[in-house]
């Protein structure tokens, strides 16, 4: 297939760069003040470019998005309410009848009943896998098991906060100090209110819920409380009790919410560190859990390539 | 889709009893000697009559395959060697350009080399999801990976096996004794060999490694030790280590190997009781891990329909 690479990110340099061993070739690849594009881009050129200069390329980044292409990957940030500029990318495409595929979370957990709309008046599919656990096949596992047929999904899907009460528990140490560690280690942004408030673990359950349930959640639905005043001494309580404290997120009947929750210390969802795990309940076959990366470049990459692979081919 | 199942065992009757709520008709359901034929076969009353006389209907069981079926979903047991009559249902079936789904080992672990060659002559496919892990969706994860990108699998791949470890070590108690448990509690046959000597599980490796390698491995491949001569001291001296001692599968390079191992007794590959775990090392995601249940009529079920789902509609 030929990609439309928009966003230069960690993810879009992932699949920009890893495009060739899948079989794939980059026809467009866009920051967002630039592109290149054309028949084989050579993305390493462009992504040493940016490395020198910021830019991409020589065009203005909407050339993109008008590139002879079959599967626009949106890999721009997340940005919430309108979505905006990711539910635009996803509406240029499909009015173009051409795929998308997603990692941007914004379009799938703000605007998801309107791209569905805008889905069924193209030829063209939107898929969203890298949106839900980076590298862990959630929501190819729900599809396969029918979404009919899970009754509730639960994990942990936010790394960062996961590697923070991790780090709390073992160490002994207070919320600050490991939140300082994490930044130091790159696991956590300047700015990590996106993950240690809970909103990024937020929308991942708003998409899950979206999901099985056909829509009709935005960010507004989820009952979010984040990792900050989580006090070292709540740890070591849950020790002595043989538990532990992790950001669970939790989508079942139409309560989608996300806060602290103690756990069986030694259990399947006290992943370690920046692992996310996603557990779903279903009908007929109990519980199913499914865990792995849930971010990076190449991990989220590689979700984004599955996605592809799984495209019927356009006219 | 119109379903043909072969064989009225549990993941048989299982898949008859359920193909309704997933919007699939049973037009034909055959057990070793009778077969019930027709546009909508009356499932609940065909087992009914298998409960009642032993079989199902009133036709040879051969008029199964002579049905018009769109998948043939084979649930015969599992046979080595030659993997007949299993092996001969899925050449009739891909004979007559029509789709074949196996819950049946046998064809894929002993014959997988003629069955893709049967395959590649044929309008249908042939999926297998129910072969290896029962529910977890193990054979689509490494397919939406892509096989190429897939450097190992690993796991617990026969519950009998591994409700046996988990009580021996839980309890102190010796292999006999949990055995006769098992058998009482009907985890374990009245012959449990296949399980205990670890033969269920080397079938499911050798499906991985025909998945991974594209074809070449039969049973006689696989380094295959059971769990009949683990002693009871064994597990208390990994205890006091941290470790545990679980039958693990594993598929690494152009190894296939079946053998009680030492491992962390908190670790992910430590399920307990009748559960299954895959993990899959990949190029560039890292690993992931997906479990759940194993085994079991409807759980089995589950990924039959996972399977049927993900079939292209036949001319």
């Amino acid at each position: 297939m030929r990609l439309a690479v928009v966003g230069a990110g960690a993810v879009g340099r992932a699949v920009a760069d890893l495009a060739g061993e899948y079989g794939h070739d980059v026809v467009a690849l866009a920051d967002s003040s630039s592109a290149a594009v054309g028949e084989g881009v050579d993305v390493e050129a462009a992504l040493a470019t940016k490395d020198d200069t910021g830019r991409v390329g020589e065009h203005d980044p909407e050339a993109a998005l008008e590139a002879d292409y079959d599967v626009l990957v949106e890999a721009t940030p997340t940005t919430l309410g309108s979505a905006e500029p990711g539910f635009g990318h996803v509406v240029s495409a499909l009015e173009r009848d051409r795929h998308v595929v997603l990692a941007n979370k914004g379009p799938v957990a703000e605007r998801y009943d309107d791209v569905r709309a805008a889905e069924r008046e193209s030829a063209g599919s939107v898929r969203f896998e890298a949106t839900v656990g980076g590298a862990i096949p959630v929501l190819s596992t729900i599809a396969d098991a029918g979404p009919g047929q899970v009754t509730a999904a639960r994990g942990v899907l936010n790394g960062t906060a996961n590697f923070i009460l991790t780090r709390m528990a073992a160490e002994g140490l207070d919320y600050e100090h490991v939140l300082a560690e994490a930044q130091d280690l790159g696991v956590a942004e300047a700015d990590p209110s996106f993950d240690v408030e809970g909103t990024d673990a937020a929308l991942k359950c708003v998409i899950l819920a979206n999901v099985l349930g056909d829509g009709g959640y935005t960010l507004d639905d989820a009952d979010v409380t984040g990792i900050t005043d989580v006090p070292g001494e709540a740890l070591e309580l849950a020790a002595e009790d043989g538990r532990t404290i992790r950001l669970i997120g939790e989508v079942v009947g139409d309560r989608v919410r996300v806060g602290p929750r103690l756990i069986p210390e030694h259990g399947t969802l006290a992943v370690s560190g920046t692992r996310n795990i996603v557990q779903l309940e279903t009908n007929h076959a109990g519980r199913l859990n499914v865990s792995g990366r849930g971010a990076g470049g190449p991990e989220t990459a590689t979700a984004v390539f599955s996605d592809v692979g799984r495209l019927p081919p356009l006219e």
